[in-house]
């Protein structure tokens, strides 16, 4: 590839350090432009006022959609939202979030079989495999793949972002909100703007790479030790942050104790079938 | 951020143009070396032998630790296969793909609800949510996240990538050979390699952006002429590529025909089943 670079780390800090919230982790064996930009992500929920002109939407978007598609179908869509009252609708069905409202830009990723349905019956010709659950995970894997390359190209770009998974609380009320045709999903929500640099954000730290990543076979002995550290460095991650000084395992357990802790999407079924997905 | 930059377009191409198979695009506002990354990604199915290190097996797993996930849960997990036996059993597993047990490097991207069910087991506490569609769907969205940002890392350091949905062909198969314990999910793989340069890969075109951005609403109506400059152009590019000259119309549609279509996925939910996942 052309596009090979090395550059050096910038500044003192290791962002490997950083990313692990390990001190002691070995700083990297090569970097780039694009290594600094990735590892430096870290969700943005306070934005300047400034929209994100048309231009760089486009920008954005070309680079969605040059992220790899399952047999090039590109069973995804997303939806520009920048219209206030809009934004404040969905914000409430969102659970409330206030970044909704505040940020210039929302994007709503859509898993769209919508698209090939209507061809298929335009050209009168049977398309029985988008009721099939493989189909909807293929929407989902295809608009997911796109998300994270806008989010990629948007903080190369200066911006900010954060995923809003909130809009499957009530997929029905977002779909009727943005005219979604049946078998269309909302994924999930992306808030965009410029980052308020009063409020700025930090780099959270992940569990430990041992505990992520196996090799030739699954190895679930690596975890409980890679877990314990991480509660350990996810603590003193929050307490510099001045938040509560919670750990992860708590807190992970926390939102997965039962259907009450789903935020309403213990009924994602329900809600699928009534935006038209079979699921069979 | 400290980490914007500008830099002019290299050579004389138009990477807007090449990614949509459009010549009269205007070329991009704006420009840096990540979009550069971003915009020029194509699918490598011909790889050189050399192995990927460790250091940047580790430096791409990093990158895609660094990608959002949801309540920062971690639903996933990955499994880094080398062994020469175990690719070639995978790529049968797969549909007999070739490039799977030519890439020296094949990972498996697994959408990990077991990680927390074991945690939960450990600390006796309840977990029914796993046992929702909705904590699938954040596995499935979690891997996919974290894959891109792997690829994109990949790709900056010279390196070559292709996913592999074939994985989901046979999941109990894929599971049993890589040891996956209950509720882990192989979402799909990716073969990694130094492309060869005797083989390149090209650019493939994408729907024009008006069919896949709408503003405020979803407007089903700009999709039928999108889609019909789009057939002229993947045609004109697939006879460019000495590739049989087909319309993206016909080619997409014969894949959602039928279950038939789905090389064996029409029994998802029965794969799930038996992989753990109630999918209530």
């Amino acid at each position: 590839m052309d596009h090979v670079e090395t550059v050096p780390l910038t500044g003192i800090s290791n962002p490997i350090a950083t990313r692990y919230g390990d001190a002691s982790a070995a700083p990297p064996a090569q970097w780039n432009t694009v290594l600094d930009t990735l590892l430096a992500h870290r969700s943005v929920r306070a934005y300047l006022p400034d929209p994100v002109s048309p231009e760089t939407l486009a920008l954005i978007i070309a680079a969605a959609q040059s992220a790899a598609t399952s047999s090039n179908l590109q069973v995804w869509s997303v939806v520009a939202v920048t219209d206030q009252q809009r934004k404040d609708r969905l914000s409430e069905m969102a659970g409330g979030q206030r970044h909704i409202r505040e940020a210039p830009l929302f994007l709503v990723w859509l898993a769209d079989l919508g698209r090939l349905a209507a061809m298929a019956e335009a050209q009168g010709v049977p398309a029985e495999a988008l009721d099939y659950l493989e189909m909807l995970l293929v929407g989902v894997v295809d608009a997911t793949l796109a998300a994270q390359n806008a989010v990629v190209a948007l903080e190369s770009l200066g911006l900010g972002s954060v995923y809003i998974g909130g809009i499957r609380n009530h997929p029905e009320q977002v779909a009727a909100e943005l005219g979604l045709p049946s078998r269309v999903f909302p994924v999930f929500g992306l808030c965009v703007g410029t980052p308020d640099p009063q409020r700025p954000a930090s780099v959270k730290p992940r569990l430990p790479q041992a505990a992520v990543l196996h090799h030739e076979r699954y190895d679930a002995a690596v975890q409980p030790p890679g877990i314990a550290a991480y509660d350990e460095r996810l603590r003193d991650f929050q307490i510099s942050q001045n938040l509560p000084p919670e750990d992860w395992t708590s807190r992970a357990l926390s939102r997965v104790k039962g259907p009450g802790s789903l935020s309403g999407r213990d009924r994602m079924r329900a809600a699928l079938a009534n935006l038209g997905f079979e699921i069979r």
